[in-house]
Parts: C-alpha cells; sequence; structure tokens
C-alpha cells in the first residue's frame, strides 16, 4: 500500500482546500443540518479523518481523495467478515435479482429465524427489524406487553439506540414523558442495580444491559460474573425481562450469546449492526414465554421483510462458523492489543488497551481531555489506519496477521510522531 | 400469463395442503412469533392470499408457489416504478461492489439532499433513516427542539408509524407515559383541531398529518383546501411545526410536495416507502428554520449513512420525472377505478372507488362486515390479481394500458364470482 498524502493530505497531515472530502463537506454543509450528523460525522474528530468514502474491500477502505485505511471500525460494527465480503455479496445479489421489496417475506425470513434460534441458546423465536433501536424498541415493548408492567431500567450512559426512553436526560427534542419509566444504575454495580430496582416498585418491565460496558470516551469494562450472575437472579426475583443489547457485540464474542461464557442467558437479546455485515437488518430473539407477548405488540415497517439483507445475515453467520470467525478476529485483536501495549511502552506512553480483542480500545494514561488519544489517532489516519479516538474500535475477519502487522507498523510510527509532539509520560 | 392456481391452489381457489406456502407457514409458525408480524402478515387475509414470495418483476410478483399476479400492492407502497428497476438496480449494483457500509457516507448522500431540496418546495436540508418511522420520530423531535414543547396533535386512527406517542391507545406494550404527549384530531375538521390546540395550550410542538386520509378499513378521503389552508394558518397562529407525513403518498401524488396543488407548504416532510423504489431509506426534509434544531437532536442508525439505497434514490427520482412517472401511473390509475366503477354497476354491485388514482381503493357498500371486500379480493387473487380487502392500493409506473387491461379482465370475473356468491346489491 502506498503511503498516504499524495491527493489529500498535506505534509503535516492537515487537509489540501481542494481536497474532495473538502468540497463534499462544503456541498453538504448547505442541504444537511449541520453538514452531517449521526455517529459517523467526522466533524467532532481532527481534520484528518475524511468524512466521505467511495469503497472497502476486506479490512480496507478508501475515501474520496483515494486515501486507504486499514480499517478497525468497520463502520463501527457492521462489517463483521470483511468489506464486500464475496460469499455474502453473491447471496445478496442472488435475492436482489428477484426482488428487493415483495408482497410479504422470501423463504430467507424462516431460515435466518431458524438459524439463530439453532446458534442462540436462549432463542426460540425471532422479529426483525432494520435498526438497533427496532430491535431494543421491540424488546422493550414485549416486557412491557408481557408483564403489564412500565419501568425500564439501563445502566447509566449506556448506548441502546435512539429510542427516547434511553437518551441521556437534557437530548435536544427528549420530553419529559419519554423518560419518565426509565431508571438508571451503574453497570457492574448490584448496590446501585438494587436501588433501581427498589425505586420501580412492583412496577418492573425490564432491565437491559450490554453484555461489557462500553460506553464512549472510557475504557472497556468486561461484565462481572457476579454482575451477569447477579442481574439475571433480580430479574428472575422480580419477574422484570433480562434484554441483552448485543448490537454492538453480536457476531463478535460468541454465537451462542454474548454472556453463554458466563453460564447467563437472557430473556431477550437484540441484534443488529454485523448480522448481515452491513446489510441494513436488526434482528429480536427471545424466550419461549415471551413469544405470545411478541404476537401481540405492533411492529412492523417498509422494508422490515426484505429477502435480500436477510440472505446477507444467514450468509454472515454460515460463514463465521465455518472459517472461525469469531477466534480468527480475537487471534487478531489480541495481536493487536498486545502489540499497542508494547509500542506505547517503547515509546514511553502509559497506555490501557482493553476490551475483548475483537472490539478493542486503547487510552493514554492522565489524558481526560482526550489530547493525546487525538494527536494519536490523527498520526495513525495520517499513516493510513483508521482508529477512533474515544469509541471503542472493531476487527473483521479479514484482518489477517499480515494486515495487523501492517496496522502495527503505521501505529509505531504514529507513536514516534506522539513522541515528537508530547514528549513521553 | 397463465391462470393462476395450477401449483398451489384447488379449483374454489383455496389452498391445497402440500404447498410450499403452506410448509413455510408451518415452519415459520415454530420460530415467528404469531407465525408472522407486521403489515405484511398474510393471518388476517383470506387464506388464497399467498404469505411468502420468490420475485417481481414491473407489476407483476411471483409467489413461492409459482403464482403470478398483477400486483396492486407494491409491497405496500415502496415499488414505485415497477419490480426489479434496470435503472435503479443499476445504480444499486454499482454502488454494492465498493461497498455497503463504510466509514461515512459517499458522494450520494450530498447529490440526494441537494435533489430533494431542489424538487420538494419547501426542502432547504434533508436527513436520512431507513424506516418511515425514524422520520416521523426525527421530525417530531426537531419540532419538540425546535419549540421547546412537547404536545403532539394528529389524526385520530391516522397512521405515522410506530413510534410509541402515535400508537393507538391501548397498544400493547406501550405506556401511559408514551402517549402523555400526543393530542388527537378528526381529519379534514378544523373544529377539532382548534379544541386539539386549545387543549396543547400553550405547549404545541407539532401538528402531524398524511396529504390524504388514508386510514385502514375506510375509504380515502382527499384532504379540503380549507382543511389544508386551516392548518397551516393555525400552525403559523401557534409556533406549531407542520411535518406532512408522505410516507405513504410520497413520490406518487407530486414530486414538489402532496399539498403543492393545494398551495400549502409544511415545515417538514417525511418521507419512506417509495423514496428508493423499494431499497430500504426514510428521508426527513425541513424549512430553512429548523435547520438549527435539526442540528440539534439525536438521530443516528447502524446503516443510515450506507450509499446503495441513496443511489437508488437518485435513480428513482430521476427516473419518475424523465419518464412522467406520476402522470402515468395517474392515468393507469384513473382507467383502473373508472372501470371497476363500471365493472360493479354491471354486475349490480353498489361500489365506492376512492383515492387519487395512483393510491386509489374499492369498497363495497352496506359491507360494514368487509364480507363482500374479502370475497372480492380473494377472486381477484384466485385470478392473478393481488388488491388488499381494506388497505388502500398502490399503482407503480409499470402498469401500463395493457396490464391495466389484463387485470380488469379478471376483475371482472372476480365480480360475475362474487354475483353467484352473493347474488347482486
Amino acid at each position: 500500500m502506498e503511503e498516504n498524502g499524495a491527493v489529500r493530505r498535506t505534509d503535516d497531515g492537515t487537509a489540501a482546500v481542494t481536497s474532495v472530502d473538502e468540497t463534499l463537506r462544503a456541498r453538504a454543509s448547505r442541504v444537511v443540518p449541520g453538514g452531517m450528523y449521526g455517529h459517523l460525522n467526522a466533524a467532532e474528530l481532527p481534520r484528518v479523518f475524511p468524512q466521505f468514502y467511495v469503497s472497502g474491500e476486506g479490512c480496507r477502505i478508501l475515501d474520496v481523495d483515494g486515501n486507504e485505511y486499514i480499517d478497525f471500525m468497520c463502520s463501527w460494527g457492521p462489517i463483521v467478515l470483511g468489506h464486500n465480503h464475496p460469499a455474502v455479496e453473491a447471496a445478496v445479489a442472488a435475492e436482489t435479482l428477484r426482488g428487493v421489496c415483495l408482497n410479504g417475506p422470501g423463504e430467507v425470513l424462516v431460515e435466518l429465524a431458524e438459524l439463530l434460534t439453532a446458534e442462540v441458546t436462549h432463542a426460540e423465536w425471532a422479529m426483525f427489524g432494520k435498526n438497533g433501536t427496532d430491535a431494543t424498541n421491540m424488546g422493550l415493548r414485549i416486557a412491557r406487553a408481557a408483564t403489564g408492567h412500565s419501568k425500564v431500567l439501563i445502566a447509566r450512559r449506556a448506548y441502546h439506540g435512539i429510542g427516547t426512553w434511553s437518551l441521556p436526560p437534557g437530548s435536544d427534542g427528549v420530553t419529559e414523558a419519554d423518560r419518565a419509566d426509565t431508571i438508571y444504575f451503574e453497570y457492574n454495580d448490584l448496590d446501585s442495580l438494587d436501588a433501581a430496582i427498589a425505586e420501580a416498585g412492583d412496577d418492573i418491565a425490564a432491565v437491559i444491559v450490554t453484555p461489557i460496558r462500553h460506553e464512549v470516551h472510557r475504557d472497556l469494562d468486561l461484565a462481572t460474573p457476579e454482575f451477569a450472575a447477579g442481574v439475571r437472579s433480580r430479574c428472575d426475583a422480580t419477574g422484570a425481562q433480562l434484554m441483552i443489547d448485543d448490537i454492538r457485540c453480536g457476531f463478535r464474542m460468541d454465537l451462542a450469546g454474548s454472556w453463554e461464557g458466563l453460564g447467563i442467558r437472557p430473556d431477550l437479546t437484540a441484534y443488529s449492526k454485523a448480522l448481515a455485515n452491513g446489510h441494513p437488518l436488526a434482528a429480536l430473539v427471545g424466550s419461549e414465554h415471551l413469544r405470545e407477548a411478541a404476537g401481540r405488540i405492533t411492529a412492523t415497517g417498509s422494508f422490515w421483510f426484505a429477502a435480500p439483507p436477510m440472505a446477507a445475515a444467514i450468509a454472515t453467520i454460515q460463514t463465521l462458523k465455518a472459517e472461525d470467525g469469531i477466534a480468527r478476529m480475537a487471534a487478531s485483536g489480541l495481536k493487536f492489543q498486545q502489540g499497542l501495549r508494547d509500542q506505547a511502552k517503547s515509546h514511553g506512553f502509559e497506555v490501557s488497551v482493553t476490551g475483548p480483542p475483537q472490539l478493542p480500545f486503547m487510552s493514554f494514561a492522565a489524558d481526560a481531555s482526550e489530547e493525546k488519544a487525538f494527536a494519536w489517532t490523527s498520526e495513525c489516519a495520517a499513516r493510513g489506519v483508521y482508529l477512533h479516538p474515544f469509541h471503542n474500535w472493531f476487527l473483521n475477519a479479514a484482518h489477517d496477521e499480515p494486515a495487523i502487522d501492517d496496522a502495527l507498523a503505521r501505529t509505531d510510527a504514529a507513536f514516534a510522531a506522539l513522541r515528537t509532539g508530547f514528549g513521553s509520560d
């Protein structure tokens, strides 16, 4: 791969005025509020991070100015096998040739539901939507329909989509009533969960947790076995339905369930992102006792029954299994994590490398303002490695050993550049 | 086209036990709550309506048993140019080859936002999601963010997606708080709107209306000019933001805006369904004064920035314009509507044919139980014409004159069969 910078970047890694990305940002600023929105908005990142892209192949992506990156964000999760994966795209193309949106689902809906209920240990049924938010919203509604109760308990600062019940206090356009039934606890803290349960009284419908603590601007924490078991036992005691929001971690940790290694099974699991290797699909799967309530809620969308993304999901899961994709992501991620630790040490920086290897993250010590994180990830981006300063990263199954070696050579140079700017710790 | 029935249907139009559709329904009943869910659930339709499909081409679809239908539902709206439209699919394939989900949007996001703001008269900016519900939810949040108010006024029984604020009273899994800020009025009734405004007091954020009254189980009503003008003037007087929920009618009535013919422009318009000829996409467009508030809300989804559906939308809109698609749908729809009126009369049935010709509907007089509607649409389905007994229908631009003639020949036979069963009115 060529060193980046020929087209868009100047020597100091900043953007040339004439870049395609710059031109598109200017055009977007006229017709898109704020110039862009949502989690892929590059405005909150240093200017060296592009906003617009043209293509991806395996673990590499290309921006509109022709700069290539080893991609450790995978579109913030969806790409789990690699960009433009042949088996997935062939399955999608075959379905698409027949029609993208008919008057009912195709056989693939049944096949995918059968596959998910076979793979996910607790799952006896499945429903599909388009957004992760569709899945978490459906799950909450089913828990409420089943229990007849209203309150939902979520970890403070956890992200569960854009359902207004889950958005942070003070979010624009969210009313008091929207969040009236939401009660917070602290992740990995059973005392705080007990307090939340007490506050809910006899009106508790659901406890919703992510399988790991993966807030932005923070190191990742695995769920402690005590916490996972304690959440389960408290749900059993109160009748609250336990939903794992596996939208970010699903299909990267354990196909049987992200808490299966802890021996804990939820009542509902929400999936999206990696389910169909980038094709738009979400799934909610549930235990048998919630089947009846699941059949009662109103849940639908114009494109929810389209076959091509379901064909993509079947191909994605089958490929992950056939190629032992999760184990390979874990091995590559472990090598990447250890490489970063070693490099940081050799350059005199104190860092914290956390998270499951498939979804790693690195932060700098004494970097509350994230100045070093922004500077180092900028140096990485300028060298063709796409890492995020404050959001966990994602590997995909195309991150093979040569790709990790290539990435580590560049991150090492980024550490060296950082030392020039900041000195060592 | 062959007469349907060879594979699946028996002589009386009921299903053979060994049909593929039946087998898939049985499999689905084990892994999908209730066997199916959502608006494409065939369980609420007579058994002659299939649940599962394999393909579509132009204005025709094929079910899993090989029965072909002239399709007047178009997947409940999304297919506006015809199934498997070459220009749309070519645009999608070209984008898909490059990647389906990258670390930011492609140039097509900017192009599509420019196209929508150029076509839709009031629109100065655009945002994109996946579901119609994404667009209506975003619009309401923007109206609340802009006004600092909470209340939303909607027509009783109108469908605005599955945002809990808009679901009917008594919906399973919806709490009191979810609907605490929703106030109802009657469509085409300004007195009831005034009463709703009085109830909202000084806390009114938005009035949300569909461009026509298109409830299920009811004839369609166009908005009266007085109603449309009255809604606009009351929004101007109170500061409420007017959103047209154009998810069902958009791209079939007027590209400039579905109330443009009435001279009324909203502050927000929500689109989805036909926007990308079946590819999963929604759009919210807005007037200049809401740009700042639009930039403040949290609105995002895993697949919202994917390029292929945006390429599909650009191709869809350009093709609609180039081929005068709306006018052609209107002409074909008018011929179909008049043909049905004539046939009903000749067979001695009193019917009501309503709606814009592009989104027609027909009901029988004195048919409160919808017995005749179910019987006649069943006779139509058995003869290869897919019409719905209680939901408005949709034409697409591939419904040419021969297709309408073909359909009318079959609907005539269905009327004859209905007379055998019911006698004339």
